[in-house]
C-alpha cells in the first residue's frame, strides 16, 4: 500500500512554483477526456526541469509514495486520473520547443509540449510531423510517447515508436537516463528508449524527446469511394497501396451504418449518398497524385469494385470529406448508450469477428447494433456497440463479451489506446501469460517499489 | 565462471540427432564470416523444435552452463564464436517456412531460415521482404532479428525492428514466450518483442517470427550520379526524397576515393568516369519512376549540383551500378591493411567527423587514408581506414581513435552491425552510463545466471 505523501517534505525540496495544493489544484488535474472527475489529489507537482522530476521521484522511491503522470489528459483508458494517495506529476510546465534542425529533419522538445505546437513548428520550417490525433491541441508529446499513439497516417509513417529518435527519461529512483541520440540507426546494445515508448509511464517519466520530421508533400488528394463489399474494400486498399507506393497517406474505411450516422450530423456534409455497405476515404500525397488516383478509381469502377467516387476539388472539399470520418464520437453519440472499442484484427478475420461480436451481444443482451470505422491498412477497427437504454448499465457485460471474442479471433484488445485501467482486466485475451509475466519482471526490475503509475496495465 | 557442460546430461534429455560432439562438430560452428576460427566447442546442440531449445536452456540455467547462439555466422562483431565451456546452440535445423499469408502480407518462419529463402518465398507470391544483405544466402532471420539488421532499403522500410510483427522466444530459464501476434498495431502493455530485437541473443533465443511483406514494385529505376560536393549530395538526397515520396528505395553515397578503388576491380565496370568527389546511387520504385527521376536529375545538372548522371537502361545495367557499391569489401581490400567501421553520425557532422578521424589517425600513426560509403539517408557511414603495413598490427590503436572521435561527434559506434565482442569496450562512447546500467538491470532481470551469450555487448 502506498503511503500518504508529505506536502511539507515535497515543498522543502522543490520550488514553490512547482507545487500546487488544496484549492490551487484545478479540475484539469483530476478530470480526463471523458469528463469524469475523481476526488482531487492532495498535491500536484509541476516541475520546470528534469532535475526537479528526478528529485521528486527519488523522494517518492525512498518514502513509498506513488505518482501518476499527466500529459494532456486526453488518454482514453483512464490511466492519468489520480488514485487515493497518488501525487500528480504534471509535465505542463515542461513544454518548450528546444530545437528544429531542418537539415537533419529532427525536432527536440520537452515532453509537455502539445502535438499541435509540434505540428505548427514543423510547418514553419516547411516540414511535417506525421502523427495526428483529434486531441492534438491538448495531447502532449510525452503522452503520445508513453501510449505509443497511432492515428490516421500510421499506414505510411508508423506509430509514435517509429517517430522517436531519442529521448530522456527519469527512472523510479530518480536516475536520469539520457538516450537523446539524434540518429536513425544506432545498434549499440539494447534500444533503451523502447522501455519508455508505449509503457504508459510505468517504467519511467519521459522528459525530453528528439522527433523525426518529414518533408511536407507538395500536394495531397483526398477521395471518398462507395465500396460494394468487404472483399472489394480490401482489393481497393491493395491496389491503391501497390500503385501509389509510399504515396498513400491514409486509407480510412467506414461501414455503411457509421456513414449514415455521421452524415446525419448537422455539421457534416454527405460527399456521397448513403446506402453503400462501405465507404473508403483515401488520401494520396504525390505531385501527380490526382491524375493517378483518378485513373485508379476509374479502373475500380470498371471492375465493379466501387459504385461511386468523388475526388475533392479543393482544400475545403477535402476537409469536408475528412469531417465525415473525424466526427466519429459525435456520430455514434447520436445512438446512446454505446461502448466504443479500439481493437486490431487480421484483415481476413475482421468480418467474421464483427459478426461474432454482434451475434454474441444480441444473444446475451438483446437488440444491439454496431457502427464501425477502420484504419484498414493497420488492422485497426474502432467499433461502437449501441445497446438498448432499457437494459441499464451493461457496459461491463458488453466489454466482457467484446474482449473475449477479440481474444477468440487472436486480435488485440488495444490497437492504439493502451491498457491503463480500462482494459487491465482483459489483457490476458491478447497477451500470453508468459508475456504478462515478462512485463511484470521488467516492471519489478526498474520500479521495485511501484512508484510509477502503479496498477496501470496490470495490478502491482 | 561458467561450468563445463556435461555431454551425458544433455544427451540424456535431447534426441541424438540434436547433439554433436567431438569430430562431428564441423568448422562452421567455430568459424565466422572473417574466417577466423577459435578452438572447437565440446558440444553443439541443434534443436529441431522450440521445446528442445526450452529443455536445453532450463538445464543450462540449473547447472550454470552457458550457451552461445548461432544463426548464419555472418555477424561482423565476433558475437557467435564459442568461448571456453560455452555450448553452441545452432538454429540450423529450425529453418522451416511455416506460412505465407498473401492477403495479410505476412510470413511465418522458424528462426533458422535464411534471408534468401524468405526472399524467394515472398517473390513466389508476388511480394517482397524489404531487408537485404550481401550475406543473404547464409544470414538467418533469427540472426537478423537478434542484431536488428539494416541494409540498403532502410531509408524506405526501416530496419528489422520495423519488419517483425510477432515472434516466439525462449528465455534463459527455458520459459517459452509466445508473442506471435500477426498485427501491425498492438498497444497491449509492453511491446514484449522489443526485448529480443537487437539484443544480440542476450535476453532470449528467438525461435519463430512473423514478418511483414510488401508489394513488389512494378518497376525500379537505378541511376548513378557524379556529385560535386557534400552539401550537393545532401541537396540531391533532399530533392529525391521530397519528389519521390515513398518511392525512394535506396540512396547510397560513395566518396570519390572509394569509387576509384571499386572500379579498379576486374569485375566492376565504371558507369561514370572517376574524378568526382562523390557519387550517388539512387534507386526509385515507381510506375513512372524513370521519367520522374530523369526530370529531377536534369534539374540537378542545371543547378550545378551534379556534373554527370547515368540511368540504367536495363536490369543488367542496374546490376552493374549496384556492383560498384556492393563490391565494398573487395574494393577496400585492395589497400591492405585496413580496419572497417560502421558508424552513424548526424548529416551535418559527417564531413567534420571524417576530417577529424583522418587527422587524428595521421597525427598518431602517420600516413592513413580513408575510403567511405554511406547509407546517407540513414546517417550511416561505412568507413575503411587504410594504414601503412610497416606499422605492424595497429588495429587496436586505430579503433581506439575512431571510436573516441565518434563519441566526440555524438555518433553511434555501431549503426547496424551490433556490439558483440568487437565493440564491447567502446560502448561508453555512444551510450550514457545510465543507459548501460539500465541494460545491465534488464539483463540481470531476465537472465540472472548469465546463461545466454554472456559477455556480449557488456561484460557480465
Amino acid at each position: 500500500m502506498n503511503n500518504e505523501p508529505s506536502i511539507d517534505v515535497i515543498s522543502s525540496v522543490l520550488p514553490p512554483a512547482s507545487v500546487l495544493v488544496g484549492t490551487e489544484i484545478g479540475p484539469k488535474y483530476f478530470t480526463d477526456w471523458f469528463g469524469r472527475p475523481v476526488p482531487p489529489p492532495s498535491i500536484v507537482v509541476r516541475p520546470s526541469s528534469t532535475a526537479e522530476v528526478s528529485k521528486l521521484l527519488a523522494l517518492c522511491d525512498a518514502n513509498n509514495w506513488t505518482v501518476v503522470s499527466q500529459g494532456g489528459m486526453t488518454g482514453l483508458v483512464s490511466a492519468a486520473l489520480p488514485h487515493p494517495n497518488e501525487i500528480v506529476l504534471s509535465l505542463d510546465r515542461m513544454s518548450r520547443m528546444l530545437e528544429v534542425d531542418v537539415k537533419a529533419k529532427t525536432m527536440t522538445v520537452e515532453a509537455g509540449i502539445s502535438l499541435q505546437q509540434v505540428h505548427e513548428s514543423a510547418e514553419e520550417h516547411g516540414l511535417m510531423f506525421p502523427l495526428d490525433l483529434a486531441s492534438r491541441g491538448s495531447a502532449t508529446i510525452g503522452g503520445t510517447i508513453a501510449t505509443n499513439a497511432g492515428g490516421t497516417m500510421v499506414i505510411r509513417f508508423g506509430m509514435m515508436r517509429e517517430l522517436v529518435m531519442g529521448l530522456e527519461a527519469v527512472l523510479a529512483d530518480g536516475t536520469v537516463v539520457n538516450a537523446m541520440h539524434p540518429l536513425l540507426k544506432n545498434n549499440t546494445g539494447y534500444d533503451v528508449k523502447q522501455n519508455f515508448i508505449g509503457t504508459e509511464g510505468t517504467l519511467g517519466i519521459v522528459t525530453k524527446a528528439i522527433l523525426r520530421l518529414f518533408s511536407k508533400p507538395k500536394e495531397k488528394t483526398v477521395a471518398l469511394c462507395a465500396v460494394k463489399g468487404f472483399s472489394e474494400l480490401v482489393s481497393l486498399l491493395d491496389s491503391v497501396r501497390n500503385d501509389m507506393e509510399g504515396g498513400l497517406f491514409a486509407f480510412e474505411a467506414m461501414w455503411g451504418s457509421y456513414y449514415e450516422l455521421a452524415i446525419s450530423l448537422p455539421n457534416v456534409k454527405a460527399a456521397l449518398p448513403a446506402g453503400s455497405p462501405f465507404y473508403a476515404l483515401v488520401e494520396i500525397a504525390d505531385f501527380d497524385g490526382a491524375s493517378r488516383l483518378e485513373n485508379l478509381l476509374q479502373e475500380a469502377l470498371t471492375a465493379n469494385c466501387i459504385s461511386d467516387a468523388v475526388i475533392a476539388k479543393s482544400e475545403a472539399e477535402a476537409r469536408a470529406i475528412w469531417c465525415i470520418r473525424e466526427a466519429a464520437l459525435d456520430a455514434v453519440g447520436q445512438k446512446s448508450p454505446f461502448v466504443t472499442f479500439d481493437v486490431s484484427l487480421r484483415l481476413d478475420r475482421m468480418m467474421a469477428y464483427l459478426d461474432a461480436v454482434e451475434r454474441q451481444i444480441n444473444s446475451a443482451l438483446g437488440a444491439a447494433t454496431v457502427s464501425t470505422i477502420a484504419h484498414l491498412g493497420d488492422n485497426n477497427l474502432h467499433v461502437a456497440v449501441h445497446y438498448d437504454a432499457k437494459l441499464g448499465d451493461v457496459r461491463a457485460d458488453v466489454k466482457q463479451i467484446v474482449y473475449r471474442v477479440t481474444g477468440d479471433y487472436q486480435g488485440s484488445i488495444s490497437a492504439e489506446h493502451g491498457i491503463g485501467i480500462e482494459k487491465r482486466d482483459y489483457l490476458h485475451h491478447s497477451r500470453s501469460k508468459e508475456e504478462i509475466a515478462l512485463m511484470r519482471k521488467i516492471k519489478h526490475s526498474l520500479d521495485p517499489n511501484h512508484v510509477l503509475n502503479p496498477n496501470r496495465i496490470f495490478r502491482t
